[in-house]
């Protein structure tokens, strides 16, 4: 039974209205892309990082498990309250603090959501590339949390890339700044960089310093088609080694076309086993010459058919195959395991083989597709957990490709981090000296292990 | 008096000849760019990992104070021994030992000398953007441990944005890798990151994995001079809203120019009280109009005159003014002060201005040049230090110099690092509770404080 005194005192921090406790609230907070379930004792949605300070020293003495929470959208379990305890929820702090032109800084609070932010931005001519498919619901406390990926990070990089400088609250309860609004800066240890992508296990983000850059000023769009994997994986690098770096080189297997072909009347000719979709931004009146130097790149590299975007509308309906992938897939299958496996771009291919021989193997379809242009491959596993046995054969299979991911020189996670859902595989990747100087970091800043605890690390730290 | 049955345990794992115990050699290893000298008792050059991780279990079970050290090229007293006991010479593993042209990554040991590794990368089209001014002499663990900069960081981003995975020997001698090969990695805490700028401090860089870029096919300078630092200023931000941003885009400032009339025969008109020096690169045919560009951006922000580079050798004209500033300001002043503050890019008149203050209040010269598009200040305090009060007036400057600089929502360094140099300064700059949060994680990696203490931090961690 958790104490009521406890939830006396976070009513007195936060106000009574910020503090939940019936369960039908408490579920709402209890779950998240992974569809992982655990109740937390109690919610509060603290104002404030002075509140969140209070808070922590709270949970501190009492020993408390705190599970700091954006919008929940991840697919690992960072955010689920595996212990019970107290849900964070940073969704008041939702404020952007300042957007300083000049600079090209932005200082904004966790809670701001990531296509709101972008737009807002984008307003005054400026740009912040990172683009994860949850980016319409999904806040910038968890992108920088999870250090999250996109389409867009082939050019651009990830949402570490753009953090320059945090407030955070320790397990502890201190508040620290670390970073700050300068392009450069040397001094003691890149703490903003360490939180980055530590998946709420080493402190809660109250502030977050973004670096933004100028707005590109137009973008043009092309699709693919090729007919074969390799054709699609060489016209990647070759495009590199060419000198080009495309705001996005997205690829759809043999497999996921299929899928589409099934599923919807797209134009999908059957000659085509591999689409890349690739999108360049920059001076318009350079666009088009990068688009003609791709196209004369990847035409010897087995293309069935080269489209091209001229107008918003004509890119939106090339955009359509990428988009209508998760549709397309549910018509296969209702349920799926979604990995995100990164290999060496070169290595995508092997990668795709070595997939479709496990799907082949254990007879349950898999589809991939992601960022070629990272070597970020998104694994789907389609089952129906209603099919006896299915559930089984897809988890040895996310075992294998994790395994092939990791022959190939990869790692088990592009974008999605570890959370709860990769722990238990954290030594296939991870040598135990590895982890344990991990976890002695985690030791350190958090030495009663009360926040997130249970993420990342497959037992206790 | 050091204990002879360690030199001779080092002598067993590393040869008789990898040992340095006569005091004229020893000398060779007490310094740096700094001047500051420190004797270590005893030098060692591992050929390899395995033997740095017994001299690690043997220093640590002893306690003794270890120092690793590239080419000792730091401005900070990185490398030097403060407290006695083993220099680690890392100059012995200087082998490239992968270039990856497919996925554009190298993996290379820490000796490898910066320009050396830049060199080679370019023989096969690719390209390794920081540059350090040390970039001839300077190696690669020192520059990933210092988080070395340079000229092209404006566009390219700083040694770590390149740095995506380590093998590194830590304090108690275990050997761990750190990140890897692939693009996107979220798996566990970035601990390549954290070892990036830790200055030596908290483990010893053993192997590099490196990302790398296509080398632009050309490039283009032009050099602007303009009747004020506010105009050069203005022309910075100017050029970036227009979505230009130049390789390097450096500054010198009015006094900078004062010396160099006053020590050479370049032609720098009188009215000229700033000069930008700007190179953009990319695709050949797109060169040309990016210069006429920027022409016509800072046109009307007081410019005096603007000189364009047609070939090579007008572009190596072009910097010459530049690259003449050091032996310029040696004629002004035998000795300087040498520091790098970083403010928001446009705050850089209003550093200038207080410098100037400064310079005046304390009547020293002082000159400043540097990184623009960073806002990274290169601040020369010129002093004799043979005239009696000259020091000591230098020392009161610098301290004004970072007072300034944080005002400014600055830093006190861009590139150089804290080492022996700053620490006394650090409270200025982060509060004492980050401190202690660096401390704390110091003192977890680091529990006997063995690896070059005294360093980052003011007092014992």
């Amino acid at each position: 039974m958790f104490d009521q005194s406890i939830i006396t005192k976070l009513q007195q921090i936060s106000g009574k209205d910020q503090v939940l406790t019936d369960k039908a609230d408490l579920i709402c907070y209890s779950y998240d892309a992974t569809q992982k379930q655990y109740l937390p004792d109690v919610v509060v949605h603290p104002g404030s990082a002075e509140e969140i300070s209070q808070i922590m020293k709270l949970a501190s003495e009492n020993k408390i498990p705190v599970f700091p929470r954006g919008a929940g959208t991840g697919f690992t379990g960072g955010s689920v309250p595996t212990a019970g305890g107290i849900v964070l929820g940073l969704t008041r702090l939702d404020k952007i603090l300042d957007i300083d032109e000049e600079n090209l800084v932005a200082t904004i609070e966790p809670g701001v959501v990531t296509a709101e932010f972008q737009k807002t931005v984008e307003k005054v001519g400026l740009f912040y590339p990172p683009d994860p498919a949850s980016l319409k619901v999904s806040t910038m406390g968890g992108n920088v949390a999870e250090c999250a990926g996109g389409p867009r990070c082939v050019k651009y990089g990830v949402t570490k890339d753009y953090i320059i400088g945090l407030e955070i609250v320790t397990p502890t309860g201190d508040v620290i700044k670390t970073g700050g609004p300068t392009m450069k800066g040397v001094v003691g240890y890149d703490l903003t960089k360490l939180i980055c992508g530590s998946e709420g296990t080493l402190a809660i983000i109250t502030e977050i310093v973004v670096k933004l850059l100028p707005k590109p000023e137009a973008k043009k769009t092309m699709l693919v088609l090729f007919d074969s994997i390799d054709g699609a994986a060489q016209a990647v690098s070759a495009i590199i080694r060419g000198k080009i770096i495309p705001t996005t080189l997205e690829f759809l297997d043999a497999r996921t076309l299929d899928c589409i072909r099934q599923a919807t009347d797209l134009d999908v000719p059957a000659a085509a086993r591999a689409v890349l979709l690739i999108e360049v931004d920059g001076d318009r009146e350079f666009l088009d010459k990068q688009v003609a130097k791709v196209s004369s790149i990847v035409q010897p590299l087995g293309v069935v058919e080269t489209r091209v975007a001229d107008t918003p509308e004509q890119s939106e309906a090339l955009w359509q195959m990428r988009r209508s992938i998760s549709a397309s897939l549910r018509q296969v299958n209702p349920d799926k395991f979604n990995e995100d496996i990164c290999v060496p771009r070169s290595k995508v291919p092997d990668m795709i083989r070595k997939i479709e021989s496990i799907s082949d193997h254990y007879q349950i379809p898999i589809v991939n597709y992601g960022h070629a242009g990272d070597g970020n491959i998104h694994v789907n596993i389609m089952v129906d957990e209603k099919t006896p046995g299915d559930h089984e054969k897809a988890e040895k299979a996310v075992f294998e490709v994790f395994q092939g991911a990791l022959e190939l020189g990869g790692t088990m996670s592009g974008e999605h981090g570890v959370g709860i859902m990769k722990a238990p595989f954290l030594d296939m990747e991870l040598k135990a000296n590895t982890i344990d100087y991990m976890k002695t970091i985690k030791r350190a800043l958090d030495p009663n292990n009360i926040l997130n605890p249970g993420k990342i690390f497959p037992s206790d730290v």
